[in-house]
């Protein structure tokens, strides 16, 4: 008798690839992150489109990713007016993002994104925080390496 | 000539261990964490002396915390009110839980507990949100197995 595939979905998210923390400023926070915690600094980039600059610190397999507003109206910006910075998402690593995507939408999850999109970490896309009580989800397919 | 042994905080903090997320419901947070987006249910406590049910959900090398109020009055309760729920800490591994807490309070930087204390995840400790930018992070060292 063939055994039960059984749920695959455990599977599909591998780990935690982020949490996003904003902050005022990117320099005061790797002086936190960095300096004072000892988190070990691996990145930094201005990512225009995204409105935001963003450094990235390894713990363990996952990252600390920093994130400073470029414009207070953007979606950071707002977060950072509305609660002073703090955590702001968790984003976790998948090998197909398209097909979590679709599992989500199936599920009537509402999203952010229709359709993955380029970000820092890879192809990325984010679920709407009202359809998952109020924390911010993202998932990640890393580029190949 | 011997080499300096250079800094060694970035080894103290291994990996996340968890994050937490207040929910105001723990069954209505599984259905979302494990159900809908897939996670692995751990195990589920209620802490007394926390004022808190919690589950624990694996994610890769960590963990999700889903914590639900016993008492509206508590730290977490109030969070619940104030926020409606969400990201609430991060929980970094370390192997001495004295060590890092003595470091930090070596930096300068303000806590909650003077000493470690038992926890869901061992003996922990909590850094106070005002001396980390708005994150409330916590140190965790696991019992031994």
């Amino acid at each position: 008798m063939p055994r039960s595939p059984g749920p695959v979905a455990a599977e599909m998210l591998k780990k935690i690839h982020h949490i996003g923390v904003v902050v005022p400023n990117l320099d005061a926070g790797l002086k936190f992150w960095r300096d004072t915690l000892g988190l070990h600094f691996t990145k930094s980039a201005t990512i225009e489109e995204q409105g935001v600059r963003a450094a990235l610190l390894k713990a363990g397999e996952s990252e600390i990713e920093l994130l400073e507003p470029l414009d207070p109206e953007n979606a950071v910006g707002k977060f950072l007016a509305r609660r002073g910075g703090g955590l702001h998402h968790v984003c976790f690593e998948t090998d197909d993002v398209v097909r979590e995507l679709e599992a989500a939408r199936g599920k009537g999850i509402q999203l952010i994104d229709q359709n993955p999109r380029k970000g820092l970490a890879g192809m990325i896309c984010f679920l709407h925080p009202k359809a998952t009580r109020g924390v911010l989800v993202e998932y990640a397919q890393p580029p190949a390496e």
